[in-house]
């Protein structure tokens, strides 16, 4: 029998049981952090050995850089060579940035606004209004980074193959104020979702109002498979270039959840004009990038199979992880008929949707007990979730024990909240 | 007998021998670099333990931090301790950055323009026009980046104990669109000056129009000394807090010239409002800078005199050297009666300054004969030397061979570009 089902009297009896449940759990004193997707230590400690000997007594590049001085600004070739192929892109197609693809992201829209693109009539800050199209629930700092810019956020709904696209094409061939729009193409922060071929080459095939309109390609969890079988991604630097429209895309990735959250290396790929073309504007910013790390995470993973390889070693960790929170949705809340939630391939996250109007309070109950959560509404523009049902599940940085109590608190605060719910009808 | 004396027969048979001369030179194939401020490999040397065994097995800060992990946006506090003293800053006024202090300057306007800094009425960018003060020569990467934003400079002379401060003093009170000044207070580049402490109460004591105006103290040399008494520069942030003016500078520095260049670590100083106000807008572009770096540094220095007692080894591998340019001038360019440079009591550059009208020639001559020297006029706001004399001579990267070898060059193009000069006149 589903909640849904309940006579009042039961509906009171099993809200009861919660409450006090979740009472007990609180006298725990439990200190449990699921609020981001932050690798374990034991994931860390996978790369401990690029921090010693990696670098012993040589520190010169293959084309004979010497890394610990200045100069090389779109980075060392060796490093370019591993994500190449992680990001699908060419030699001329990219630039290895500093420790964090967030901070490219940011850059590239803050040399757009005071710069403006290749193509762009003028700097965006320019613009009276500039808009951006947010599939979503999607990444909480994407959204975060658009309104400290100013730029005004357009919800666009997320589907099982990727963005709602009649909406994408409509909006970005009427608006000439539209100029990005967010995507994490494969396994998608929060809902996993893997784009779709159709849905890849819809995008390639974009016909924008605005001559400077970019898609943000954050590649962030392209090698992060959970299973043997990876859902494939199309490349869309490639299909771009089969429409002519190669100018239109910027991809970015890093390693952060590959080797160092913070101490990883991250790049930018695009078409070769638009790589020339922030080469330049870059210039003006820094001498180049720490050249170091670059030497570092090409002599430790040797190459994109090292690399892939490594990431197995991950998924070892990580995976018992995910099948923790799954079970316990699996288990608890399923027969209840209580709300739906992802089964990702990937990624780092499991996106719960509950009842409407629950998520706030879920994520207050458990933040009573102890247990952390993403703030409920993050995954959306300014915070605000419409339904109030969206909450992000982060499995990765507790240890399995800590995992299994936080599920425990995280389903008794989901059954509890939805009879609140009900009664409160 | 100076040049200036000599008959205009003299003067052809002194030209025609520099012409031979640098033919001989030339047929040499030398290939010599002297264009930027870059250590030479033997000063990069120094600090190679820092990139092996430094951080075996500890990645954990004082204070709990898993440097490996995301978080800690302003940087961990042994990196703090370290560079606080440094730059004259407290444990409040302090964030630690990337890997290059340029770039926390880029990003410093860079904010400022799309976002404003404390106390700005508006964004810099919704501004008709935004103008910054640029005493000159100064750091050509300084005006590449104010050209590079669309900023209007304005020269100010260098005097020899800072800036013409009756002109800072004037055109900062009058005119409301000057947002900036550029000053690198200690062993300038390239004029090799330390400002006076009366100088820096004067900057202490600006009376700005504009509200926003802010002073780039680009302290990128500020234990760089090349004597055992180093030249003293007063702490400019201390003196504003007595003017009550302590939001009107920021404060950068780096290791890039102390352990790597590119892979070193910099930081911003600033007062405890600036810093606060700051780290909330960086928290959109990044979710913390590379610790593990920071660590590492923290480590292999130890503490602020152990970075002091580094810069030693540091001083005696580079003081040959600029004892190696002055010596030439000296004994080759003085009697002759031309120019004038500096004689450097820290920093990484000697400013020659030739006879009016002769430094693109200077540098031309020496490029024919394989002796790159920095852009004549680089030195000032739009790469225009008004006067087109002054050369900055770069000394720390070749070999002390190299260097005697491209001072020689060097010497003979001043003397011909010199008599050139006198006999086209």
């Amino acid at each position: 029998m589903t909640i849904f089902e309940y006579s009042r009297q039961q509906l009171e009896k099993f809200y009861n049981e919660q409450v006090s449940l979740l009472a007990e759990y609180k006298a725990k004193g439990l200190k449990l952090d699921m609020s981001r997707g932050k690798p374990a230590p034991e994931q860390l400690d996978l790369t401990n050995e690029m921090l010693t000997h990696c670098l012993d007594g040589d520190h010169i590049s293959e084309r004979g850089v010497d890394c610990r001085n200045y100069g090389v600004l779109d980075g060392i070739f060796e490093a370019k060579r591993l994500l190449m192929p992680m990001l699908g892109i060419g030699r001329y197609e990219i630039i290895i940035g500093g420790n964090s693809s967030l901070q490219l992201m940011y850059d590239t829209i803050a040399r757009a606004m005071l710069l403006g693109v290749k193509g762009s009539p003028k700097p965006w800050c320019k613009c009276d209004r500039v808009k951006w199209l947010c599939p979503s629930p999607g990444y909480d700092r994407h959204f975060a980074m658009c309104e400290a810019f100013g730029i005004e956020m357009i919800t666009v709904p997320m589907n099982a193959d990727g963005p709602d696209m009649d909406m994408v094409e409509k909006l970005v061939s009427e608006d000439e104020e539209i100029k990005g729009i967010w995507c994490v193409p494969k396994y998608a922060n929060p809902t996993g979702v893997t784009y779709s071929d159709e849905v890849v080459k819809r995008f390639a095939n974009l016909k924008p109002k605005a001559p400077d309109f970019r898609i943000f390609w954050d590649n962030a969890y392209c090698v992060h498979d959970l299973y043997d079988e990876p859902e494939n991604l199309l490349n869309i630097l490639e299909e771009c270039k089969k429409t002519g429209k190669q100018d239109m895309v910027f991809i970015f990735g890093s390693t952060s959840k590959i080797s160092f959250p913070g101490g990883g290396i991250a790049a930018i790929g695009a078409s070769e004009e638009n790589i020339s073309f922030m080469k330049e504007q870059m210039s003006y910013q820094t001498i180049g990038y720490d050249k170091l790390n670059q030497l570092r995470h090409a002599k430790f993973f040797k190459d994109f199979d090292g690399l892939m390889e490594h990431m197995k070693k991950h998924r070892s960790i990580i995976k018992p992880k995910f099948e923790i929170v799954l079970n316990a949705l699996d288990e608890q809340i399923k027969p209840l008929g209580i709300g739906k939630w992802s089964n990702p391939k990937g990624g780092y996250f499991v996106s719960f949707n509950g009842e409407e109007g629950t998520a706030k309070r879920i994520v207050a109950l458990c933040a009573e007990t102890g247990v952390v959560l993403t703030k409920a509404g993050a995954a959306f523009p300014y915070g605000k979730d419409p339904e109030d049902k969206n909450i992000r599940i982060a499995p990765t940085y507790p240890t399995c024990d800590e995992l299994k109590a936080a599920m425990e608190v995280f389903c008794v605060a989901v059954k509890l909240a939805t009879a609140e719910a009900l009664l409160n009808k």
